[in-house]
């Protein structure tokens, strides 16, 4: 089997890229040592390549069925995710005083990603389940958590989040579920949600829905959104399980990939309302909900980095067996066929596919880290400026790595040619699954408003100074290191129109918003290239110190690395300018763009 | 049902942008008027509605099955193959002394687009069979065309291109299907070929396979390939059917849309050797193959056009219906909800959609005005010219078309959301039929390497010097209308930068020509651009004429154009010069990216 990962490059990303051992010296963590943290990843990669593995692609030929009363997922679902549970990986990250041992996110994280690369389906129901459990750790009430976060934390019951509903995508504030209080103090929902994950199955005893729903009377838009724990199975005081709740399975909907996991509409209260109960403030569901939103998102942008990366492995196996003609350089058709990865064209591909994929993975553990600051350090300001800095990012992750993603499992199949388009090639599953990536979480329109409407804006752009002031650290080391000047020599032009551009669309903001973020998307492509780019210089630094003291086959995982920033520098860095003038311009071809001349 | 594609676009493309009116003063097309050219589209589409369309997802959802003896395709295949055939489409080109209604190319593939609009899986069975039979035309002996020519044109039998084996797949020159003589003149073949499109299926009596083989003895390359006809079923003299050919299917591939068209793998001379008669003259199968792949690249560059085309009108409907959130400007809530369409980034995505769909279809037609020039203009150095510019624009065409469809079916999805992923849309398929033409007829890495290494060096450079004198002459129309100046200013630069780019990397292309080649598909993307700018030009050009006469339908429709001729020309036009900065370094780190650093 081709490598899931690459558990060099782990090593690489949390501890040369990342100073992840630094962690050891905090209170939370005294317990812990590099020799735990690898063995955690060890346990992930292997329960990922044993019982995640296997049925992937079975997964995807046998979508889950629902017969009318039950949902039937291809029954290796169910062996993945009881050895996910067993293995503690569903509570890995709590406190010790309530089950968990304490483990850093950014290594869970690590570890979690060997799952999404094995298969991104079924590792869905857990991904969501640790959501929704966190929801409950950060708002629920004691007697919400005693009855509910146990059974999360040990996988007898699974969990999701209830946003999207048929009649609105994503504008969260149109949702119309709403929940009536009742004189107990629970309330009644009534309502239809779609595009559930994970919404029904057979995997657990019990399945909590964290749902978004309107408190009857509730004012509109989003300050009316409140948010609700619906267990599927009513839960009784003492643990044991009660009714059946009045939540039912409309439907399954049918996804081009990301087949094993379910998506589902689900109905709440057709016979006489679904019995929820408050979680957090009402009024404040939305603000609650993207606690697990902004989590998802860099969670997203790490399926699409694993499933950009299993692919580049299988493609460059590929390439290095598989004999195709000739360089152009030889005339002799005698002469034997080269292997595949001989072409430049081939190695263009497979190095952005490397790009792209590592990059990927590099942004969301840098990004997992800033949430493990903002949490753990012991420096207030430090805390603070990562929280700040992990806002602005997290648009960029999400958005960088899905999209690159889809174009890195893109040319995995175009490297493989008709083989890449057939399904006896996992790389066909693999395109397909991808696909969700820039959708679910938020489309990528949603990220560039809110990256430029909101994250450069917001605190009078500290978040986008810390950014600046980080990036501008990275070129003065590089600036020192002879061997990176040609990289960091491509940032300045680059950086120079990033600034004023950001100026000049948030001045135009205050006068004519619609303006000004009318290209927004483009503004989130070139700020996520120059992040990119970034995140590569960074890799480049570690490797070159990596590199003084490597032996071989070292020295060529460092080459590596400092040939793929060379890449994304030269290559993909500079398309950032075509793109600055459409902003500088505040070009409005779109905009103008009338309805009647489609 | 949304549009399949647009008839006012196809009448614009036609008589406006074109000028296939002209056609009509030809000699060869006396007899036919613009009647007999519209009557030919109305059939057409009204056939693709009715019979093609109804079946595209159920032949998507039943793929054909194989029960060692027969395929099975889903009934509505063969009705659908009936009508195409009852109508005349196999065999319109045809000259009337073969039988056929000399419709012109330009006419006959509008008509077609349709089909491939509808269900472009369906449509590749007549696709290959009227590509094969051409190829009989050009280079069959008078026996070969009695017995197989008229019932290829009724739709008795069908055709297929068997070039590709298990071991070969871009570099034809491998290929190792052998052709033994027998004293009475015919050949027994021997092999294994793959990814035959059509290989098996159960619509016709008889199966005519066009097969390079290698002559036993012949040299090694290319200039060993000869071209063999082998049917599936012999067939004697007077016509009958004589006995089962030893051609058999080894096994059906499973694609990962397309899927109604079978794609196989097929063994020659399992039990003795498959009949097979040369076709040509022997040695010089590839390029007589050629001239019927030519064809066939403009023809997938056209599938291409046809499946974005399709999608645009989907999504544009779904866009305009589809309530979504408000504009950055509206702040309150109790506001309803805008259409999809309002939304500036939605508009940007649509008019991408507009300009690679729109603009593919012009470029198709424009290869195939110079196809039909080629073949029955009066003049000869208009048809010598002809050849050559097609010649020039097959690769680019051809790779344009199918790297923008694809991107084209994806922002489809995309607008979409969540309902793009789900096959209960239409879109899903789509975009999964859409992703197989950057493979078929050579993966883009091909046509860089004939773009830059062959095309635009062929006679000194005659033929990209006739594309800079064309393009010249439109910048020159286009300077005269003061509305067009913001377009035409933008070709100054990225063509100055062509020039100069083609000129150096013809000349290191003698000294060194893996280095020459190595950026070759850049190269071909940089010309991509440059060459749909162009016609995105022409096509503002027309409208600008068009819009002068119109009333305020008409108006519309031609403002649409210039809006998309204004996104294309701002929007993706500069995006060539980071490229031809890379192209004018030689950019070489994916050239000088070692094997052992992925």
């Amino acid at each position: 089997m081709a490598n899931l990962l690459n558990d060099r490059d782990l090593q690489f990303l949390l501890y040369e890229f990342l100073d992840t051992e630094a962690l050891l010296k905090r209170p939370r963590y005294a317990d812990h040592s590099r020799e735990t943290f690898d063995a955690t990843l060890d346990t992930a990669r292997q329960i990922a390549e044993e019982l995640f593995a296997p049925h992937n692609a079975k997964g995807d030929a046998n979508e889950p069925q629902f017969d009318g009363e039950r949902v039937h997922l291809v029954p290796e679902t169910k062996a993945a995710w009881d050895a996910f549970a067993q293995a503690g990986f569903l509570s890995a990250h709590w406190d010790e005083d309530e089950g968990g041992l304490q483990m850093p996110e950014v290594v869970l994280r690590s570890a979690i990603a060997y799952f999404k690369a094995a298969n991104v389906a079924t590792s869905t129901y857990s991904f969501l389940s640790i959501g929704s459990a966190n929801l409950l750790r950060s708002f629920g009430t004691p007697e919400q958590k005693a009855r509910f976060l146990a059974p999360m934390g040990d996988g007898r019951f699974s969990g999701t989040m209830a946003l999207t509903e048929p009649g609105q995508g994503s504008a969260l504030g149109d949702i119309t579920t709403r929940a009536e209080l009742q004189p107990d103090g629970t309330y009644r929902l009534f309502g239809q949600k779609m595009f559930i994950s994970g919404g029904d199955h057979n995997l657990t005893d019990n399945i909590v829905h964290m749902v978004l729903a309107r408190i009857k009377g509730a004012p509109a838009g989003v300050k009316g959104i409140s948010l609700f724990l619906v267990p599927k199975y009513l839960v009784n005081e003492d643990g044991s399980m009660g009714e059946r709740n009045d939540v039912t399975l409309a439907g399954l909907l049918h996804k081009m990939g990301w087949r094993n996991a379910t998506s589902t509409v689900l109905s709440f209260g057709e016979r006489g309302g679904a019995v929820g109960t408050l979680v957090g403030d009402a009024g404040k569901g939305l603000a609650h909900m993207f606690q697990m939103m902004n989590e998802a998102r860099i969670g997203i942008g790490m399926c699409a980095a694993a499933i950009a990366y299993r692919a580049y492995w299988m493609t460059l196996e590929y390439a290095r067996e598989r004999p195709q003609g000739r360089l152009p350089s030889c005339k002799d058709p005698l002469s034997p066929q080269v292997k595949l990865i001989r072409h430049a064209d081939v190695r263009r591909m497979l190095l952005a596919q490397k790009a792209y994929a590592e990059g990927a993975l590099a942004m969301c553990l840098y990004a997992s880290s800033l949430f493990e600051d903002q949490h753990t350090h012991p420096d207030d300001t430090v805390r603070r400026n990562a929280g700040l800095l992990l806002d602005l990012v997290t648009p960029v992750v999400k958005s960088w790595a899905s999209k690159y993603g889809c174009a890195s499992n893109d040319l995995a199949i175009q490297i493989l040619g008709g083989s890449g388009y057939i399904r006896e090639y996992p790389q066909e599953q693999l395109y397909r699954d991808q696909r969700l990536n820039p959708i679910h979480e938020g489309a990528e329109a949603i990220h560039g408003i809110d990256l430029l409407g909101r994250k450069v804006v917001m605190q009078s752009g500290a978040a986008y100074q810390l950014f600046r002031a980080a990036l501008e650290a990275t070129l003065e080391q590089g600036r020192a290191v002879v061997e990176l000047a040609p990289l960091t020599d491509g940032f300045a032009i680059p950086l120079a129109r990033l600034d004023k551009v950001t100026a000049q669309l948030v001045q135009l903001q205050a006068s004519d918003p619609d303006r000004a973020l009318a290209n927004a998307t483009i503004y989130l492509d070139a700020f996520g290239r120059l992040f990119a780019a970034w995140i590569w210089l960074k890799q480049a630094l570690a490797a070159q110190r990596g590199l003084a003291k490597a032996n071989e086959a070292e020295r060529a995982f460092y080459h590596g690395k400092l040939h793929a920033a060379r890449y994304y520098c030269h290559w993909e860095l500079p398309a950032t300018l075509p793109q600055f003038d459409l902003l500088a311009d505040v070009e409005d071809t779109p905009l103008t763009m009338q309805d009647a001349w489609f």
